[in-house]
């Protein structure tokens, strides 16, 4: 089936195989480790990331068995007996803490925390990172074209066509979790129990031939269900016209015409026109539904120029996360044995920040957002923030209240918080951007909201830095 | 499963159900409709796109049955019985003739006809598109990276972390017909029969505490399959090292270091190097591997260095097909019951060429790709083509040998050619590009390929367009 409910653990990088095999041929395997997911730069040069993907890869991790079929491939590749042996009754038994599924997360908190043994902990890390980079991405895309679309229209997930093949259920499930209604992908909808939402395609007018015969055949089929596509010849002297012609036959029927959808032209002009016309022939609750291109920056300019829209269609822009298409989150050992570890560059940026850590949020006098600290899992909350690369730069922290923002997602392989759905996650998101001050949020050169490390945390890393110097 | 055997004819756009209930309500079920796939631009403004993804489509048409489960949906979503007791009964039973998996393809181009009756033609185009667009979009990425690579350096797909979800499988398979040569996703390796490599991460590194003893800890369990990640924390004065001594060692007992792999810094420097501490110490069979942010800029800008480099591991912007993300392909109805019709739009770009069509390939003096011709499926090879959008530009084909590009793949619903591997699919790509004349091959301002259209077309299409007007 297309992405749902068993992942094969072969869905990984080779060297987290090889890797293991390795740890286990060095009697290194109840060894525990622990890793922290982070991402290093906010896409679309937003200023924050929503954090999705969450509940599905805790499903699919919780079930992640090694079949007969996938030991006689690793076989065949060359894996030892023993190895496989050990993989045959191998299940993620391991301790995931994490910030919250539809949380607002800036770049370098440890929005995930994965403890177990090195092995589990490492064969995890590819499946990770493909679910939670992405559902992050297109999560963070809707809500942006969300923050464009207001709260007063609906926003329709067109994408499947142009989606990076079965990615595209991972998508059309994260564009609910930032904000859309609903999305044309059945599969999708049934799965993960969302709306779903359709039109109708030019191949429907064109196989009647004309587009009145079209209208009234697809009116007889869904009386009060009906959105009419009026740009297969002319919009304005053929479409909308046709559309009026059958609607008021509708109406006569005691039904009624739900919308017209425009997929070509210039969406700002013809949507003025169209509802001028609807209004004229009293057709005032008939939706306009707009699609073909859109992305956030369309949408606002859309709306600035007071296009009557109803409904914006949003496929490729959306589903791909265009123009940047990846999160570029990690997956980094943290400590070993409760012993802290880091992985150095040339550029501190790259450097990670090592042990055990937890995230604080802090909030200013009005209750909105003020800042992140990251500070070692047993430390007080802390006088003061450093910034991570800039130790002259620092925040004082005492007089303000804050919560701690990650929460025990699994324990010891079991899923220990019940499930929540795309719309729930959606109204959590929805009362954290609330709580984001709208600087953050604008699309044009964001304020950049501040993420602090301890004195503790950058004590630890130094002290380890000078170590290897 | 992720990506495999079975897909759900729920995976689609829910107007193509509706849509198609509605043309069973109107007894317009057995009509037979003709579909073009085309797209009309060429991304990563290339000179040519790789066609890719219809093997793997075939196999899902296939064997695309309603279930229960999915029926109960539908009936849940409020579809009429009558319809989903039709739908009980669906298999695909139309004909797919199409262009070559692995072939160079062209705008405007049919690259892929699907005949059949209105339902099952409009039910498959979701999943057609999604397969095409996206697996065409990869094949040609990684083309490019394979041009810049020349012939001599292995190219490995490290994508999946950054992938798009579950579409990295698709990814994978796309990245091999395009030139790739192996992949470090083991489950799409082993779906696909394709080679997986891999090296090693920070991790391992780290929980050993120190390069040499982890070094030699993989070298214990892969004696001749170990690549050693050199940069975790210093490459010249730690990694470098430490590599050449733990391949001293295995040298002693008859075993051979594979390669080193660098992950950051200035990789022209470093590969640079590494070359010369390896050749000093008399290990010239150890290759070097680089990894990060790499596309066909950098291996093209490293190379044109000197850089020597034997391995480029290639992530993000090949799996999601930076910085486009989608082909544009569309699906549009060409012809019913025999009838052409079309779709106008202002823009005469979007206005679809009706008919039943075949696309003819000639070629010049030197046996090299010279021109497409898209004829009617009827005609004889035409004199001349003519620009499908400026009239006026027309070039002579009298003289020149041709070739018709779509050969049947599925015949009432059989599939009637073999199924083909990706790497015979590289293969046949190879041959194409050894007949496509470097200069629309280059990537800035790629020469324009030449694609017309016969006087027959044309005709038939402006006589379609008057009657609308």
């Amino acid at each position: 089936m297309t992405g749902n409910s068993v992942v094969s653990p072969l869905y990984t990088d080779l060297y987290q195989l090889t890797m293991a095999q390795a740890y286990y041929k060095n009697g290194m395997q109840n060894k525990q480790a622990g890793f922290d997911y982070f991402f290093r730069k906010i896409p679309f040069k937003g200023g924050f990331v929503v954090f999705a993907g969450l509940d599905e890869l805790l499903q699919h991790i919780h079930n992640l068995r090694f079949s007969t079929d996938d030991l006689l491939y690793l076989k065949q590749s060359g894996f030892a007996q023993e190895f496989l042996d050990y993989l045959s009754d191998f299940q993620f038994t391991g301790t995931i803490t994490a910030m919250r599924e539809g949380d607002i997360v800036f770049p370098f908190e440890p929005i995930a925390r994965v403890e177990g043994n090195l092995i589990e902990t490492q064969l995890i890390e590819t499946l990770l990172l493909n679910l939670l980079n992405f559902q992050s991405l297109i999560a963070t895309k809707a809500s942006r074209i969300r923050y464009a679309a207001g709260n007063k229209n609906i926003l329709s997930d067109f994408g499947l066509r142009r989606a990076q093949a079965f990615g595209a259920n991972q998508a059309s499930r994260a564009a609910i979790i930032g904000g859309f209604d609903n999305t044309s992908n059945v599969f999708a909808a049934k799965q993960y129990n969302i709306p779903h939402a359709g039109t109708m395609a030019h191949s429907f007018i064109e196989s009647f031939g004309d587009e009145e015969t079209a209208f009234r055949a697809y009116a007889e089929a869904f009386p009060n269900d009906s959105v009419f596509l009026v740009d297969t010849y002319n919009t304005l002297y053929s479409g909308i016209p046709n559309a009026v012609k059958v609607a008021k036959e509708m109406e006569k029927q005691g039904n009624k015409l739900k919308g017209i959808r425009l997929d070509s032209g210039d969406l700002a002009y013809l949507s003025k026109k169209a509802r001028e016309i609807l209004d004229y022939d009293g057709l005032h609750d008939v939706k306009i539904v707009v699609s073909n291109q859109l992305d956030e920056y369309v949408v606002k300019s859309l709306l600035e120029q007071k296009a009557p829209i109803d409904v914006f269609g949003v496929g490729t822009s959306m589903i791909t996360g265009m123009p940047d298409a990846a999160l570029d989150g990690v997956y980094k050992l943290a400590y070993i044995n409760e012993k802290p570890v880091l992985k150095i560059s040339e550029n501190l940026q790259k450097t990670t920040l090592p042990g055990k850590k937890k995230v604080l949020r802090y909030f200013d006098r009005d209750g909105l957002f003020y800042a992140d600290a990251i500070v070692l899992a047993n430390e007080s909350d802390p006088e003061r923030m450093i910034n991570p690369f800039e130790k002259h730069k620092s925040l004082y922290l005492k007089d303000f209240q804050c919560e701690e923002l990650h929460y025990t997602a699994m324990e010891n392989g079991k899923i220990v918080s019940p499930s929540e759905n795309p719309s729930q996650l959606n109204k959590r998101l929805k009362t954290r951007l609330n709580l984001l001050p709208v600087e953050h949020q604008r699309f044009d050169y964001p304020h950049i909201y501040k993420v602090g490390i301890s004195e503790k945390l950058m004590n630890l890393r130094d002290d380890l830095l000078s170590k290897h110097l």
